[in-house]
């Protein structure tokens, strides 16, 4: 008998219907031997009507409140999914987060799982029951309700599994698992049997949203295996897990790619301690994400610097800066592009093998894509290219790796 | 500086504008010089659709999971009204029935507080904070969600009233107070300004439905005075309170009816003990409410029984009796009469004045209504008529007593 954790997003339980086949497929993994804790997110949509009605009375209501509205989204589910199991006879019970003992910290809206005490789940398993516990919240040393922002349900579902010992946890999604690239636009990738979870990080940043990135570093931190698997069907998913000597032996596991990507460079910089940092605060300050960060020293003496921001950012990225260039020199002048797209490779085999840079870069250049701004990590290599390329580059690089087979 | 607790019914929280309103009433008590804590019910029709939503799962879902997915509906109302207390600049919070300390006993669905442990509640006012308080909702002794029935939010504020020790507890709905009679019936009836509990509670058992009677039984239980007012205006209402020397000296307080009853009259019962047990019971068990129980040897020597009942329940009832009465002997039969409504007087007066009823039948019988059944209680009289004439009744009997003048 083994004991298995299984995550079900907003969609999964977003209808009457949709709440019956979450429970027969809850069912029929207890049928088949196994005991069962089910992680449920709200139904689809609540959680989006629930904001627009805080939003009536201001732009930034109260967080503790917030936390207080959004977290009945999930007790809703976890009431509906148990009694949907009692109409199957199947015994079950839902679990706050509160009774899950999921205590957190951080800001409202945004909590950290700190500990979970899984005494209560414990003894209602121990008694028989499916256990139906609510994503996405936990308590506050202080006892308030606490949510814990975007992708908190995978996270609930992750940290359940840690503590009460699961055999496996299963995030039940609307994709198979994971694949080497986005098969909408490679029509031949090839979905992954297992992947790192160093991989799956990198993929996580790089654009392939199928889970956030928190998720997998829990996960990772305390040794939980979970597997991405569809909720449609049966069939097989991916193994998120430690790499290990088996896992097939590839250079790249994946390519990942990311739309509507906008470079900022910034010129003129003088060449002294501390220029970067204020350039970086201001950017911070205005919470704008910058993900890829270039610098180097220019012929004329000056720096410079370039970063990648999502293109809806672009704005707000030069309100921001005007100010602090104008501070630092009358040289330093912004630059800007949109229209780009970031490719990534990610596989853990690159630590160990040359050459990867220049197959990627081969690839691109047989096929006329220039390449912009390059940056790598140890197990992953990114570069910008024009957005009206970025499939074709994708197609490209696949093709490049052999990633459509099997390795032997 | 008094301490204030207003419940809001979920007619007055139904909408974003209405919530607003409650918001400003709040802000207004505030501004007065008060510290306010408002107790608040789900937005007018979110329980019957969370009802609704159960019920897809079977008729009878566990009782366990609505408690956890009714209470669902006031968690949300009290974080939108501290929002909009926000709004207007007031510092608010939600406080849960978990965090009020309101502890249940009883079962699921149907709780009763046993106890309120008011230190949190306490020590958020005392930071100078509004409190908006789920009503309806507790915390069993396992620490499980437990919600309070029907009139719940009703009960949730006078019991919160006592556990914070506020001045008054003021119960804002939509009629104006408690009238001598309804006014849609006998246009000159009167607000009371004061009524005892003993008389609230043989008005609210008689059909005037302005709160249930448990919440004015815990009222009188725990001496807290409250008062029914409107939440449309800021007419004074009707202070609810125990008996005292300076109240109104009147023998009559008020005049109520109860349309769509029927009459069940069983005859030819064996004049033996335990008989009426039986007949009881079986209703009982069929979950039947009775009302008025008459019962009498008749000439032939065999009991006659006589119960009144809400209309809707006629046929569940014969079906009820039928097996009963079957058992109990081959006379046995049953009679019902449908089409009759109730009158009741009521009043603590009626202790030490003789000739009420004589004036409420003489009443009657100058306008030609014939009365059926009559039943007596320390404080009430009521009696049965045809339905047909029940507001001819009242207005009569309105009018016989002087009900629509201030008494000197």
């Amino acid at each position: 008998m083994a004991l298995i954790v299984q995550k079900y997003g907003g969609t999964s339980v977003g209808t009457i219907d949709r709440i019956r086949n979450v429970a027969t497929r809850v069912k029929r993994t207890r049928d088949e031997g196994n005991q069962v804790v089910a992680v449920v997110s709200a139904m689809g949509g609540v959680t989006d009507k629930l904001i627009g009605m805080a939003r009536e009375f201001g732009d930034t209501p109260a967080e503790r409140e917030m936390d207080v509205l959004l977290s009945t989204g999930e007790q809703q589910s976890i009431a509906l999914v148990s009694m949907a199991l009692h109409e199957l006879g199947v015994p079950a019970l839902s679990i706050t987060g509160r009774q899950a003992g999921i205590r957190t910290i951080g800001s409202h809206t945004r909590g950290r799982i700190e500990a979970i005490d899984p005494d209560y789940m414990r003894s209602c398993l121990d008694a028989g029951n499916a256990l139906v516990v609510a994503g996405f919240q936990g308590i506050t040393p202080e006892g308030l309700i606490h949510t814990l922002g975007r992708g908190g349900s995978d996270l609930t579902a992750i940290a359940v599994a840690a503590a009460v010992g699961a055999d496996v946890c299963q995030i039940l999604t609307d994709v198979d698992g994971v694949y080497t690239c986005d098969p909408r636009i490679v029509p031949d990738a090839r979905k992954l049997p297992e992947i790192s979870y160093d991989e799956m990080l990198e993929l996580a940043s790089s654009g392939a949203k199928v889970m956030q990135s928190r998720s997998v570093e829990f996960a990772k931190k305390y040794g939980v295996i979970f597997e991405v698997r569809s909720s449609l069907n049966d069939n097989p998913g991916t193994l998120v897990l430690e790499e290990h000597p088996d896992m097939e032996n590839v250079v790249i596991r994946g390519v990942s790619i990311e739309r509507s990507q906008a470079r900022v460079t910034i010129i003129g910089i003088p060449d002294e301690p501390g220029m970067s940092a204020r350039i970086l605060c201001a950017l911070g300050d205005a919470e704008i994400n910058i993900d890829m960060i270039i610098s180097n020293i220019a012929s004329d003496g000056y720096a410079r610097h370039s970063f990648t921001m999502h293109a809806n950012d672009l704005g707000r990225a030069q309100a921001a800066l005007k100010p602090v260039l104008a501070e630092i020199s009358a040289q330093a002048k912004v630059e800007t592009e949109a229209g780009i797209a970031k490719l990534s490779c990610v596989g853990i085999g690159m630590r160990s093998h040359s050459g990867v840079a220049a197959t990627m870069f081969r690839a691109l250049g047989e096929v006329g894509i220039n390449i912009g701004m390059i940056s790598t990590s140890e197990i992953k290599i990114a570069v910008t290219v024009d957005e009206t390329r970025i499939e074709d580059a994708a197609r490209a690089v696949h093709a490049a790796f052999d990633l459509d087979k099997a390795p032997a």
